[in-house]
């Protein structure tokens, strides 16, 4: 999507010199933009373990672009393939983009051939991630111009959490594909974005990239969705998924069960969009099953962002209170209107996702 | 309650100079302990207005003190009145502590007893609210006890919003005062602290507070708590109120309804402790009729804690991008499990609170 007024995309292969790749540095956001060239394996390593980039179509594509890197490097693949993989353990499009390269490279005879298929398939993991977040913005687009039509042209409020837009995936994004396509549409949209503590991707992340689009948007406290749905000022709450199960239940940042909550108590429509790739076909209960992630108490003890042009952390709890920190909580499928993925619309249930997905009904 | 082991009031006459009224400066929590020394109408109103001192009770007390204050300056009263009582405009407490100084105060005919008559009334302001805040600890004492019999004594985990705590009032708190109750009669307790964002009364007070006071606690952003209620990690919720309509719907700070559906959502009792102070005896339907304060909006773009031994802002939202502040929401009544008042405990409808409040039935 734009930056000042120019499209990139958040990974690509340097115009003129296609042995270099370049990224957005997300560290930096939203006060700098900078653009990082990344050369080799281990580059690229740092770039996805430090965060440089995060989310997870754009972990899949630099790892993909990391492991065309690779095969400048050396002709033992799997010590490549291992270092990109122990960055992020837990993303799944991580080993995924990784063994596809391996499998397209297993047939190539000389190392220009291997180069040659590495930067092809790389190329092509970036393509598929931005087609599907774009088809995703298609058929989302349909409930943003039924909701506008409702409401005779005034714009529609869509409340979002978290970051799940064009800067977790390659282009588009999941969440914002229908907002960015209804925009660009001329449906006047209005965004609500949860700050998202404690790492605020809301406020750096998913604010950014909408100002720089022209979206309109307001930043809450993630305390303000209820109360805004109460008063009638959210039409819809459109959010993305780290896990979806084929059963419907919705693992997402911490935080998203209780927008999905209000939503269900203010009769408010609450969608999840996701690619494909993002649903989980053998956990059947996800508020049982699905793991959740703890991590470091010190993002909630602590705030970080720009004082007098530095990035400065600032401690907010006292010194010797403990904090616990939940990287994501699971919305129950009863709570979920509809899931927005690139083959359609479908409830979010069994039936409803198997219908769209048939080929995963023998699992 | 304690701070570094010792008794502390929110606000006291100092001893041995009772023309000089000492409180503590809550701005620089939890980082510095500060006592302040008031000596004039106009440095009481700064204390108020600036939010030195903060909380219904609490600021009650301090304009009780005010006005106290105003005797040693001037005949003419209704000016420190209405200095006074311009510092919080939406505060009931501010306005009904100073008419209750003029009513005391009319009767008096010389200076001096003018001066007995305004210390004696900014005392028993004071220890009323201490003494009706002890009480509802006594009576939620109760059900904290019931739970930890429930649990064969393993620590109760009881969840909380923003500072309904000692620091609120002038002692023990509302939310807070069955938790030190039943901290002191030597039950376990654990309470999860809501960070509470934009102002993060919950990381800056509510945990320094339990912290001086040895009760267990952690703190979490106020996405955790639908998580953490999902999980079975949490007993009940407690939480204070700014304003309780007569039918029992409850202003609190903004983020409180959403956790009282995530209370609701899993069976979690949902209580809200308050002094009869907070109720309000002429609005019916809260969510339709009470007004909600919207703040200013660097609130949410900015955040400030502590670094390096200083007090620091930080930018978190991008430079360009709006943010909206709502102060309070709304909890329906259905929600609520319960009320804790210094007369006891009610349902969180008409017939339970005019059961307690009989005096008011007529209105």
């Amino acid at each position: 999507m734009n930056v000042h007024g120019r499209h990139y995309r958040t990974i690509w292969p340097k115009p003129g010199d296609e042995r270099v790749i370049q990224l957005i540095d997300q560290r930096s956001l939203p006060h700098r933009f900078v653009i990082e060239e990344v050369r080799t394996v281990a580059e690229m390593a740092a770039a996805i373990r430090d965060m440089h980039v995060r989310g997870a179509g754009l972990i899949g594509a630099a790892a993909g672009y990391g492991m065309y890197l690779a095969t400048f490097e050396s002709d033992c693949l799997s010590a490549a393939a291992a270092q990109l993989k122990a960055t992020r353990p837990t993303a799944v499009n991580l080993a995924w983009a990784i063994e596809r390269q391996l499998k397209n490279m297993s047939a190539a005879t000389t190392a220009e051939e291997r180069q040659r298929v590495a930067f092809q398939t790389a190329r092509e993991i970036a393509d598929d991630d931005a087609e599907h977040c774009r088809r995703i913005g298609e058929h989302g687009l349909e409930l943003i111009r039924s909701l506008s039509e409702k409401k005779g042209g005034a714009p529609v409020n869509i409340l979002t959490h978290c970051n799940a837009g064009w800067l977790a995936f390659v282009d588009y994004g999941s969440a914002t594909s229908p907002i960015y396509a209804a925009h660009d549409a001329g449906i006047p949209v209005h965004i609500w974005v949860d700050e998202t503590r404690p790492r605020s991707q809301g406020s750096k992340l998913t604010a950014w990239e909408l100002g720089e689009h022209g979206v309109p948007h307001t930043v809450i406290a993630d305390n303000a969705g209820g109360h805004l749905m109460q008063r009638g000022k959210v039409d819809a709450v459109m959010v993305g998924t780290d896990r979806t199960t084929y059963t419907g239940d919705v693992a997402n940042k911490i935080g998203t069960y209780l927008k999905a909550l209000a939503a269900k108590d203010n009769a408010v429509p609450f969608y999840v969009a996701l690619p494909s790739s993002s649903f989980d076909w053998n956990i059947r209960d996800g508020v049982k099953e699905i793991p959740i992630e703890e991590r470091g108490s010190e993002e909630v003890n602590y705030a970080d962002g720009w004082h007098a042009g530095n990035h400065v952390e600032v401690r907010v709890a006292p010194e010797n209170s403990p904090a616990a920190n939940f990287g994501f909580d699971v919305t129950p499928r009863e709570l979920v209107t509809g899931l927005i993925t690139e083959r359609g619309i479908c409830e979010a249930n069994e039936e409803g996702i198997l219908g769209l997905f048939p080929e995963h009904r023998s699992r």
